[in-house]
């Protein structure tokens, strides 16, 4: 199918007076939408905010979106669990999924990891140095080896993840924390990927290498979501695949 | 601390007469702590089931084991979330936590894989052949290349978890199926390790390499459960790690 | 730059009167181009072999192919260490690999896994079910639960390889043998698949499913080659990263 | 077998009157093996250096070492290849392996890895913070979060080796450098732990702190050597482990 890419925000932080609201009139999630639309001519970009219907988030929308991008930070919780239980089926079944800065600690990027994803963190505006770890990876295509972000949250191990599939980036920062900054996983048929730059009150998604990562990592993620629905069977009959396209019994427990 | 194992069966299936009770008279769970007290003499190894008060897993309790066998088939539903939570816990605070057979849809395993964990399953008695092929790995210390096992349930792929940190198994089944049959995990400071051979109906766990297997995996499980504090801080200001006795700024937020 | 694809073969077995003849009659290497050149129609396919000269893998051929296919079998030994050195020297600045069948203990294989890549195997033309086990990986894209190949030779664990990055498909053989049977792995900027079907007497080559998963693997190997010169740089001064286009000093040592 | 250890140095640097010798005034094999039998009691930890007959390392003295601990730096190509290859079976036969720090670019290290296993470096002093990615790997029992390294030579990515099984620690430097300065591998039945910090002109292998993870990792590098000669037989025909003591075809091509 056609690539179709949801930005979804959280969308709290931006709509009080102060620098978030300065960095992202529109919101994060605009910023985000616009980069992927300029890089992405191919792909359809929507968004959506925890303040539309469903949260944003209806079941039926999700069926035709190849890659959910993700930003939450002070609401969290407010989430309800219902949703998050129709993302993870969606990720399972091969939506991408890609998880910004904050949403380390969202239900959805907890729930797929099976761990606390804690973290260390101080805001103090920090240089952050985002170090190319995987050059090879689709994700680090056309980087240079280190992108500079001036100021930035400080993210620092350790970060209580499970053992990611690639390390694409580990950060540095000035105060001498490191942070594996850009982690990649499987769950189901869906890929996921973690990337930590972008505070709100800096203006790091604005930045023309950040918005690359981004834009590779939608290319990345996008699995087509190839359901094979013989993936579905669970008893299965000696010799069953020697005859896939026959009736089989369908067991769900 | 002195390693205390926990062998926890949902016990069900052995307490009607028929296949289960003839291969496990009292019980799967003492089958496999006493084959660990024979292997394993420094050792405490106790058992518990569902019927016991709080489902056989006291949170008090649980701070004293190093490593929790698990086994359930028929009652995955029926163990409370508290209970589940409760074990999540302790395996990302350093707990061991081994996997059995059809434990592979247990709540607990789907909480700390963030998958479905479902695979292809049939009861029709096939020779099973499990290879190692992680033969440097702790869990395959003493083993064979091959464990051949007579008759078991067959249990194929795909199995839908995350990509294991290591497959010491590979299992065959007469029927031509493959399943990833011994994998482990880290979650947290907890050591997961799932391992498939073992159905009720078959004499599988009174196997002496089986029981090998399971030994080797307590050991290599019991991580000490060395907890940190410092670990448990979450903002972090600039140099905290020169002063590290200091007082911290406590934020779980 | 526009993919180029190489299909190397030793292409000795295939030139005495025989079976291998009789399934390959123009050589293994000939049946693998058809197969990319008909799924792959933007891909230019080009073929060699150990007869041409310089074995058929100039260096200065080597810069423009953006992913090798390599069979050899018999004569794994007769390949010039300085073939295997430059082939070498190509995968880590970026040029895919795909490693087929008895390739497993070519030179080129051995010296990009760092271990012996042994293996058991028998020819008794078992049956072989190819088990796809990363079922979200590009390499899978498109494909049945399972490839059932009628015959070919037996290979099975343990396969002394370093630990994959994935196993995209595991194999069963009728005698109970298994094998991780489509690894893959990435080396400097290149990456590597082996995928063990195959063999020179039996028509695995002709398998539509198979020529799909061929496809697919040179797809998923190839990186554009993107060097950037930056990374050649070994001695750098304290902030290098901040005028990366300043001259820097060149050192190897 | 009861542990051995053998510490080798090239010992060339310290020879000479500087830095080098003032930190290490009886070579940096000394520091280290002092270390070793002072923590691991139990241990017989000897020392070899590239001055002694068979540069150090006789194949018939290697059949007994548990671990080797390798440190080299200015003399890199003056190992012979015959060494290497000796080094390199030993290892893959179930020796562990320590390197240390510019033993990145030893020809064994690059052996095993398949790789250039190059890096960027700096001469400046800066402090390296060590800091513990993986809590619960047996490498990192009993160490605070971070290690704190006064002044040490910068080591930076892009590291060129093969994705780790696990990276036990990343470094930063005060320069903003990050580094993967602890990671393990498995090559064969050999386990593999590279570990970067430790220039010869600092006394980073006095610090407490270094000796204990280099300790820790003698423990964990420890397989016991289990040499089954069942995984040398290479033809196998139908249902051999059924009968795994009847005389085998031992074949090696």
């Amino acid at each position: 199918m056609s690539r179709k890419v949801l930005v979804w925000n959280e969308y709290i932080g931006e709509r009080q007076p102060g620098a978030a609201r300065d960095c992202y009139p529109e919101g994060i999630h605009e910023t985000i939408a616009a980069g992927l639309r300029s890089s992405l001519p191919g792909t359809t970009v929507e968004t959506a905010t925890s303040h539309d219907p469903e949260h944003g988030i209806p079941d039926e929308a999700l069926g035709a979106v190849s890659v959910l991008v993700w930003w939450s930070h002070l609401a969290h919780e407010q989430v309800p669990s219902s949703v998050v239980e129709t993302v993870h089926d969606h990720v399972l079944r091969g939506m991408g999924i890609i998880l910004l800065h904050s949403s380390a600690e969202s239900k959805i990027f907890k729930r797929l990891m099976g761990t606390t994803c804690s973290f260390r963190w101080r805001e103090s505006g920090d240089r952050e140095l985002v170090w190319v770890t995987g050059p090879s990876h689709p994700i680090a295509a056309g980087l240079p080896p280190v992108i500079e972000i001036p100021h930035d949250e400080t993210y620092s191990e350790y970060f209580d993840i499970p053992d990611p599939e690639a390390v694409v980036f580990i950060s540095s920062f000035s105060g001498g924390e490191v942070f594996r900054s850009g982690c990649t996983f499987t769950r189901g048929d869906g890929k996921v990927f973690f990337f930590s730059p972008g505070h709100e009150t800096f203006p790091v998604y604005h930045d023309d290498l950040v918005q690359k990562v981004i834009a590779n990592a939608v290319i990345w993620a996008d699995s087509g979501r190839p359901h094979d629905p013989r993936r579905l069977f669970r008893h299965s009959p000696e010799g069953w695949y020697s005859a896939p396209t026959a009736p089989l019994t369908k067991e769900q427990g």
